[in-house]
């Protein structure tokens, strides 16, 4: 039995969930999973749902639920969870936050479709890699033609469908204004538990301050370098005897992991905007 | 404003939500906080439910709930969350679980009344702590005695209208009677991660045995030993260097924390019993 | 400059850490890194440390050191870390082990020979992992047939000269003989937080059982099954909300690690056996 | 039997364990605990023995180490470990960590005398707490009498032969002058994961920015804030949830751990000072 999921925002107030479940059940619907966090602060109100349909009318549930969307002023999205994804891949030199998202995508725990995986890197760099099928696109960047091979970037976006570009340890900087066209739909994993240590060499950086604990952070993209809204962070203990080589190796764990999580968990539509901040409704 | 807690769990079928919201928006309800499940594998569903009621009318509202309720067969509770819950603590010769529950309460982290502190040692045992006009009562065990020494902690019980036992290292244990009585109300931390060595000197079972980390359960207490539904576990890393006594010591901390966390989600309406299992709405 | 390891233990008595850098300071030593462990229940010591030889002479410090051990009554090891380790990987149907501990291989996280892939199944079940060279040998295992194909296993083993055999989700029993003759140079990784759930299926025992959080264990194989000496552990939080699929899926994860950092930790001879326990000098 | 500790750190050289441990075997020492640190970095070595001596011959020991650690250009301590430490606790309003550390205190998980309980809040803001015994010395801030309340503060850690100042929640910046008074022997809990949020009010910091971690972070003190070298840390998951209170509350639970683990450490000898950075031999 298809399963769908729904995810809204809107201004707080009564009867929200009230009027949603109404129309869930004028369509046969049976809600398997909800969640809903009010944001007191800013009287804003989120609410993920997943659920069927006896009757299997999507389009209708669609055509009647828009209308009370646009009364209780809503940012929405409801989908087919049968339909994969379209997820495109950026790597650099390092992969093994790739080769982590290609496993876990092989074994269908990311549930998604690849449109590509690019990097600024040759296809040789991956040779030990099965790409089993996926298109691999070399985008180099050559000085002085950053906006060519982004150009070239967006339009391959913007070709296969892509809904969500992951840069899995995709070492340059985006512009602003692709980052601008990104928003929402961009999602990065930094090598630090961020805010700390941003920019260049962040396990250098620990090293040199002395941490007693390393990160990583997903986070969307912006165009405000690492400050963007972040989606998940972990940590793993490190100590004196540590080099900033054992922090690079130690922190590729935390970085695979934290990826990972962010990934299944936008596939799965857990991950709604609030502002610069996000609402993650784990599993 | 108050806020009501409504907790429900029922064999699952279509419209629950929908007709629960329904009763709440009649009498003015906003839902603040909302988590549900759907145990599949029975098909029975769960709900927590926080809300407040414009109109104040919560004994209008469980009238009308009444009866729905029914027609849906629910095991269900509401109340009024700012109606403070009322918890018995027993404990024995270590005190660092009942010392650190007195604590949360005094900065108002676990909001409830303490009927009383219960101990088969003497009040002396706890001199260096401060009970702050919590009645302290001492049931001590002499041989051949146990009944006798259950039967006055049980009226106790009811004479102070206690609906949580809290076993702080309490190191009797209860009849089969006495856990009959307190079936669902009673709490237990144990100084092992469970199911793995149960019975007496848990953590000398795991030097013995060699484990790299240790653990604590906080479970309800059933008659059938250290076989109850667990509410919440916890473990620490430890080592070849450690002794029995130093994981003792490592115990202490993470039993205080798997406890106060136990407590604070059931003080919290958070804690639903499924079978033998629980089902924990953490915040 | 070459980098040499020794690790030894023996009766605790005085003199011995000084006898030992007094051999190394006589052949030009510098100690790199030195952990110890007083067993003072059983009154053992054991000892790791890493060094340099000004003079290279290192088969001159093993002729010295010999007689010495001998005084000592040490069990004792002595080798050149720029020589790899050589491994044996098994596998079965479930490749998340076997392509992690590849992975980590191949980026030198793991520095060693890999003297072949074992499987009870044929290639193709990994056809989308590059073993980059490394013989793969499939060994069925026909009903009635399982000492012929153990035959072929220890065979193999020899004829490799395969130092460590490690059992990455091999989901066949060991026969004691087989067992016995790789006492203390067999690492399998069990999914679960052994003790508990042992034998078949855990994450459905634990999910039946209700616990809160799941584990896997990488032990020493020995004829007794789940009771061989524990090398590393961890676990990971779950809830009511997760099936059985989904503690395998969190299971995947908390296997490679544990798998991995024990592997890590032999490499770097890290790990002492102290009768059925460990003694592990962690990084 | 006496039990000593030894730490020192010099320039790397060979010879020097072979060195220590030869006074020791002089002395009939007998090694139970030794770790060592090569910072290759700054070819620093360091080093933590705890030893008995057969004859019970410190002083004499002692004569014989100075000598050889002048050679060897050490910073070194060695030290009866039977002789508790004399800590001075500093408090403010939030007494948390002060009622933590003097629990652990009276259960002898902290071994050492408390010198005084010292607050610029009256004694009755910690009515609950039994100081049994300990002096409490109220010392207000007035406005512009800074200098005066450090110059009684001062007289008072002399007078007492404290040897170590514990910030535990003290909510007042030392002077430069007096923070350089106090270079290696004060410890400060900062609540929040250092060196992010930085300055006044961190969870509210950390809440608008959404991490998903918290931490604390045990430091020494230094004039330049926050800034002095970090002694030990730790984080815990929080989500969007969770209001600024809640992180207070639940970085609560962070702070008593990690001022916990640094003082333990610190009574037990496991802490050296390499520049801006510490050395921590953990147990």
């Amino acid at each position: 039995m298809p399963e769908y999921a729904l995810t809204l925002s809107c201004p707080d107030r009564r009867g929200i969930v009230n009027a949603v479940t109404g129309v869930l059940l004028r369509h046969g619907g049976n809600i398997l999973e909800a969640q809903q966090f009010d944001d007191v602060e800013n009287s804003r109100f989120f609410l993920r749902c997943v659920f069927t349909l006896a009757d299997g009318g999507f389009d209708a549930f669609r055509d009647e639920f828009g209308p009370l969307a646009r009364d209780f002023g809503m940012d929405w999205t409801a989908r087919d969870r049968g339909v994969p994804r379209r997820v495109m891949l950026l790597a650099s030199k390092f992969d093994h936050c790739l080769a982590d998202v290609l496993y876990r995508w092989r074994t269908g725990e990311l549930h998604m479709d690849v449109t590509a995986v690019v990097s600024n890197h040759p296809r040789e760099t991956y040779r030990h890699l099965d790409f089993d099928g996926i298109p691999f696109v070399h985008l180099p960047l050559a000085r002085g033609q950053k906006a060519a091979q982004e150009a070239a970037l967006w339009s391959r976006i913007e070709a296969t469908g892509t809904e969500l570009v992951v840069l899995a340890r995709y070492m340059q900087i985006l512009s602003d204004d692709l980052a601008g066209k990104l928003a929402g739909r961009c999602i990065n994993i930094h090598h630090s538990f961020l805010p700390s240590f941003k920019g260049a060499r962040p396990y250098h950086q620990a090293h040199a301050r002395g941490v007693k604990l390393i990160g990583a952070t997903a986070h969307f993209v912006t165009a405000d370098l690492d400050e963007g809204p972040i989606i998940e962070q972990d940590t793993q203990r490190v100590g004196h005897q540590h080099t900033p080589d054992d922090l690079v190796r130690i922190g590729r764990d935390i970085e695979r992991q934290v990826l990972a999580r962010a990934l299944r968990n936008w596939l799965d539509d857990r991950i709604l905007l609030n502002g610069h901040r996000t609402v993650v409704f784990t599993a």
